[in-house]
């Protein structure tokens, strides 16, 4: 073969298409295959040549998502037949996104590949609830961890010290996690405030103490993907009444989302 | 005054000007006035229209920067004459990007204002230096964290147990970071890496067991901005060789900045 292929993994941020970098933008133009997930916006892939191809490897409604070896593979073949390869996930590669795995994968078979980081949730989707993960004076650090894990629990002892934690994916556990913070010595009274679909235009933002919110958040039946941020940093949301009033700025899909989502 | 003024706090990410967001380079073409810090890429400048003014507020040579306080005067008197100003920060605002601050002074003078979230540098400049800051069964976590606080030591203690530990600007007091984290506990032969000017032409990196890599950074002599970056993952650079050797894509401007810095 003459021609060789490339894989790029690349971070396509949030949700929000404005926040998609310029050389992800770049890339995707260029890419003769796009192989992305559920959490990219519609608007994000319309970057992409007309007659790239385009594979959807994520969950479809109830269905089962491809499997991570499935997704290597599909990767290493399509770089085989000589293509650019743009292999889009959600956020950052390297937060949450396996990237890593996709990577070292690549690695073992010998294909050309880099990685463009991308803006990551655990920042962007606090901001746009008006959160900033940290302050002067008010939290120093953050930690960005996963609800569940592969065979392993969560050092919950360590998340609970802190300052800030935001906890990706926490939909599914959040009752176990507030449970497991608060005996771990995070006082329940800790703000905290779920971020449903941040930078999306169906976002909503859920804010009770820390004993309180899982409750809150089941009465509101939040869905994924769901962030729960934990800390004093939380309660800045009062102070910044402009920003959680600017919601991200989209277009007419936001309705057509709503509508589906049959929120009001 | 018939015209409103608005403030943008923009991420402008990592330095790498090809991680600059859609929204902030689109932005930047409309903005009136740019204020703008030291590690900003001078490409991401050339975003602005010719007649923006470019108002710079970081720290020239050994001079000081501008205090917080007047770079907030700025930002209000400047929305005050009515104008669209952009305030480009490095990274992201709100990840010790002193966003919070800005923002709760723009709401106290009444300026409607936006943030718009930018890569991280840390996670971006862990990843061009072939780090990637959580990988499934070694890092289900990652904390970012100043090495100097206004009037506050770090919990050293809960810094040392964290999965993944990115610290920020910590060429200053290198040492007595490495220090205190293995008197917190942190095994001396974590591995451990320095990312000097992260996704820049002239980034460099360091790698060595926490004990050793304040030393090397000194022989080195490392500059600003640097990440320390501790934990597991950083032994994952020898298995992606592919990703340490490519290079940020850019421009003659790194000949430029590497015959400016001294370095081969």
């Amino acid at each position: 073969m003459s021609k060789h292929g490339k894989v790029y993994l690349v971070g396509a941020g949030p949700g929000d298409p404005g926040l998609l970098t310029l050389r992800a933008a770049r890339l995707l133009g260029d890419a003769e295959a796009v192989v992305y997930d559920r959490l990219i916006h519609p608007e994000v892939l319309k970057h992409a040549r007309p007659r790239a191809r385009l594979l959807f490897v994520g969950k479809e409604g109830g269905g089962e998502s491809v499997a991570q070896e499935e997704i290597n593979a599909l990767l290493i073949s399509q770089a085989r037949l000589g293509r650019m390869v743009v292999r889009l996930k959600g956020g950052d590669p390297f937060v949450f996104g396996r990237g890593a795995e996709e990577a070292l994968a690549l690695e073992a078979a010998g294909i050309p590949y880099e990685v463009v980081p991308g803006v990551s949730s655990g920042v962007a989707a606090p901001a746009a609830a008006a959160i900033p993960v940290t302050h002067r004076g008010v939290s120093g650090s953050v930690t960005f961890a996963t609800g569940h894990r592969a065979g392993k629990a969560p050092d919950w002892a360590h998340l609970a010290g802190a300052e800030t934690l935001v906890l990706f994916m926490a939909g599914g556990r959040l009752e176990e996690a507030t449970l497991a913070l608060i005996a771990a010595g995070r006082s329940a009274n800790t703000p905290a405030a779920i971020v449903e679909a941040g930078t999306w235009e169906h976002q909503r933002v859920i804010e009770a103490p820390l004993a309180s919110i899982a409750a809150r958040a089941r009465e509101a039946a939040v869905g994924s993907p769901a962030l729960l941020v934990v800390g004093e940093v939380v309660s800045l949301r009062s102070q910044l009444p402009s920003l959680s009033r600017s919601a991200p700025v989209m277009s007419e899909y936001a309705q057509f989302l709503k509508a589906e989502a049959g929120h009001e």
